[in-house]
């Protein structure tokens, strides 16, 4: 049967269909993405994955990256719109490609991937798959205000490459309570919107040197989610500045889709943060070409 | 690659998983089917279709349709338990055979296929495939709220092998300002739940003999979706009913996954509710088994 093969993917329930297009030959216009990626319609999706050699593809992330990663991820989202970076994204895309003997790691366990956001680090890990999203920064705090939250609350601003504004939560009641089929509305508002991160503690914080939270997130533009990369580590770094001087460099964080982790390395350039998890492949099918 | 095989297919966006298992050897338990129709951790789906012959299933539904029909169609919901029916599903299962050239029709053009709810008719029709539901009944009426309805509403009950409350009204700006992400409020409340129809009149309401709604379903048990047949072929039924003496026998129903066309035939043993339109074949895969 004529057609283009995919498999499908997904971490913690962030899902995605990984399209494998070494030499850059197929042709993937924003409408065929979000085709593809409608839940009814068509594969369904929060996004693709296209797998192409660094050097085949024609535009400057890819150019750049070409010198120190063999594979460059082309990632979109279910729109079709590109982006730049996804958490999860790079984790599935790193174990297709290992698994598929597409690449290797090198002599330090390291697999370089490059990506829009620049080339980033994948190396395995216990619970499955460890990123180096990159250096994390303050960015624009903001007042949220949701449905079943009785006050505005007040949100801190996390830029992981893309905004967050996380939300600390007292109780996990209060969490489970919270209506997100609504955008949260966030004062100021931000011009091109931000993913809204609500959190809470475990009982007790840390253990074992390692701190535990729960969270849900809104994610501009989706909707609530099952899980965001990125925002899992914007609300474990969050947690970790509220709780200051000697709070730990890992975290455990509870998403309605499954358990990631969050590891902040200080490196020259500033604090790196890691995201690790299980990646996981689903099933593999054809599309009509 | 070992596994299993599957087709994915769907009708105005109400989707299918299709497994094709003619000697009924395959082990399908509830949390199996829910995995595959999750559609995040799975393939992702409204149901699954399960593609037996009538022979080969030990249920009694199987036994009394084998004499009539090769084919038996076990539907199954995507939380895995047992359904009679789907008017959807039915016609999607219907191009499958006679896609994979499977079965063909009888020399009336009719494909008769075995169902829980018994043996059905389906035959090829302009907009795609048609299958008869069988006889209609007016079922226990209930008033209706609903988010963003100013007060409650008259709802018509309708039964097509599962219950229905058909709500008219007036304007699509009514309709489209509907929040259906939380369930309608029935009074009296069904002991089984109802699914429960918004419908508003086209202007005008008949042209060439045809009449034309437009309507939103919130289904029991899944909240609103992008069609439903059963609920399709109710909402016309209860709009010919409030039109009274003359109202057509064909209707035309755009729901928010498409458009789909409602017959009714008088037969000796009642009105017979026919459902029309489009039945898709989106794509194949293999799930690891």
């Amino acid at each position: 049967m004529a057609g283009i093969a995919f498999t499908k993917g997904h971490g913690t329930g962030n899902d995605f269909v990984v399209l494998e297009d070494a030499d850059g030959a197929l042709e993937l216009p924003a409408e065929r993405v979000a085709a593809i990626c409608d839940r009814h319609f068509g594969v369904g999706a929060d996004g693709v994955l296209r797998v192409v050699r660094s050097a085949a593809l024609d535009e400057p992330a890819a150019r750049a990256a070409a010198e120190y990663a063999e594979w460059f991820m082309d990632y979109r989202n279910a729109d079709g719109s590109l982006a730049e970076m996804c958490g999860n994204g790079i984790r599935v895309f790193a174990r297709y490609l290992l698994d598929r003997g597409l690449a290797g790691s090198d002599e330090d366990g390291v697999l370089r991937i490059g990506t829009r956001a620049g080339v980033r680090d994948v190396v395995e890990s216990e619970d499955g798959y460890a990123a180096d999203l990159g250096v994390w920064r303050l960015g624009p705090d903001a007042t949220v205000r949701a449905r079943h939250l009785d006050v505005p609350r007040p949100g801190l601003g996390i830029d992981v490459g893309n905004p967050h504004v996380v939300v600390a939560l007292a109780e996990p009641e209060e969490l489970a309570a919270l209506d997100l089929s609504a955008a949260p509305l966030l004062d100021p508002a931000p011009a091109a919107g931000a993913n809204v991160e609500f959190v809470v503690p475990e009982e007790p914080l840390v253990v074992d040197g390692v701190g535990r939270i729960r969270m849900r997130v809104h994610e501009r533009g989706s909707g609530e989610t099952l899980s965001c990369g990125t925002g899992v580590v914007a609300a474990a770094l969050a947690v970790r500045y509220f709780a200051g001087e000697g709070a730990p460099d890992e975290w455990r964080v509870e998403v309605p889709g499954g358990r990631l982790g969050v590891h902040v390395e200080a490196r020259e350039d500033g604090e790196h943060a890691w995201l690790s998890g299980p990646a996981e492949l689903t099933f593999s099918g054809v599309l009509p070409s």
